[in-house]
């Protein structure tokens, strides 16, 4: 194995954080769950008591958190592992690497939710061999990730693509649902605003013009990912994307707003092949959660997650 | 030195490609010109052969290549060293790495101008320690580089930072001078935008509107830069930025498209520590191709231009 936290008898406890459910999973490697469950996102002190109560009967080396952001990932920070100026107000400033670490008593390694999920995604997913390669999530929020140069992309913090900024669509007078930005992808494209501006999305028609404004909008914002990025591929997850009629407008929005400048985006087919749904499907984020339990990086990961064996006794 | 194409005794050719000039330089070292020109931008025949007839005298080991994009820099593709799809019609389909290597007899290593510069800024200038660090010129075009983890950033081709999709400004309803995106940062806020919509930057008082304008597109573009790539610093750089009024209103607007959102950006203090002019100024880019001649990369550059001899008499 790689930087691993701990031997490779032990097993690996992956968390994916997200603004609905915590999905907890337990595994020998990533790919490996021996045993899994979801716990609603309520308050820190409710849900993470019931974290924690899962994990406790098994032995686990470390724990891999993959959380919804922002979260201060700056291991020099005096507010390393804890959730920041979130819009979900009762979980900012929770600390919450320090509970779960108190709670069970073993190292518990924290990355963002789309970054552990670009991760899984890049190793054993639908982005291998893409480099860079960007993971969009579009659930109750919409947050990005991106292995750049065989690494998670961190910088002044992580990435906060859910929150870049959008030209509306001509009409579109209906608020913005984040509480920071007018304008934001977050703010006019996620399943919260959808449920806001319109209704609960599973109630909605393909033929509604909620789903023209979330195509017209999530391809406008890969196509600015594209300018700024470049990356080889995008795999676009989460909650919204369910609804299999979005992919095919979300291409051709991308394509239509670039409008033929990229040589390697001019056509339907292009589109097709480089913005993809996840390989692992939903669970990319928890398989990225034990990863990170695992100390991975996308460059040595791979070795690692092949050479561990594939016992599904365990 | 590092993975140098020549040996230390050789000079080096360094030319910055832009849509106006190409800058020329010859130097031992990148920070050590021995001669230097500036060739107008004309057609591909009249001024690549100026510059071969500036550099044939000199006895180069390799020459580097800084030049405005599209570009393709994949060596495996049919187009490698070509100028792709730009506005910049006469250079459209042009083999520059080819007509240079041909001409001059010595290697050519090509790179966009803007990872040029942002390679040079990260070495010796402004971005000293900033990874990831991110390098936008406003010239006559609009482009953006950058270094991540350590090297720069080429992906499905390089970033074309310049054709970011904008939200227009109210009351903003003068085309785009880009022939492919009506909306896009370089339509609406390059030199040459400012020229044909509103008259020649030079000749604008800061109280124009044209002012306003360009100062909140291009906060709004580096506000979407850093919810996308979390940059631990951004150079802005290039002939329009010599304005001494515009980068504190590009400041302003960047904090406030962000409203407070990142807690690394909040005051107008933060944003001035993190928005900076280049530490080389307009040499950047003429400074980052000697480097890109060297085959340098940020990694490894520092030490290779710390242990070339600073001798200025050669």
């Amino acid at each position: 194995m790689g930087a691993g936290m701990a031997p490779a008898a032990h097993l690996f406890g992956g968390i994916e954080a997200g603004g609905t459910k915590f999905v907890c999973a337990v595994g020998k490697a990533p790919q490996v769950i021996r045993a899994s469950t979801e716990i609603p996102t309520t308050t820190p002190t409710e849900t993470l008591a019931q974290v924690i109560a899962f994990f406790r009967p098994y032995a686990l080396g470390s724990l891999g958190l993959a959380t919804f952001g922002p979260v201060d990932l700056d291991r020099n920070s005096p507010t390393y592992g804890q959730i920041l100026s979130t819009p979900k107000l009762a979980w900012q400033g929770c600390r919450i690497v320090e509970i779960l670490q108190n709670g069970l008593g073993i190292p518990v390694a924290v990355e963002t939710d789309v970054n552990a999920a670009a991760l899984a995604e890049f190793i054993d997913g639908a982005g291998q061999g893409c480099d860079p390669l960007v993971y969009l999530t579009v659930g109750t929020g919409i947050g990005g990730g991106a292995v750049i140069q065989g690494r998670l992309l961190h910088g002044m913090m992580h990435p906060e693509m859910g929150h870049m900024l959008l030209a509306r669509a001509p009409g579109d007078t209906r608020p913005s649902v984040c509480p920071f930005h007018a304008d934001c992808l977050e703010g006019l494209a996620s399943g919260h605003a959808i449920q806001v501006r319109f209704g609960p999305p599973e109630t909605l028609h393909p033929a509604h013009e909620a789903w023209d404004l979330e195509g017209m909008y999530l391809g406008q914002a890969l196509a600015t990912i594209v300018t700024i990025l470049s990356p080889q591929r995008i795999i676009i997850g989460g909650g919204v994307m369910h609804q299999p009629h979005l992919l095919p407008r979300i291409r051709e929005a991308c394509r239509q707003a670039l409008q033929g400048y990229l040589p390697r985006l001019k056509t339907s087919s292009d589109v097709e092949a480089y913005i993809v749904p996840p390989g692992l499907g939903d669970q990319a984020g928890v398989i990225g959660a034990l990863h990170v339990a695992q100390g991975a990086t996308p460059s040595e990961s791979k070795r690692a997650s092949m050479t561990l064996p594939s016992d599904s006794s365990v």
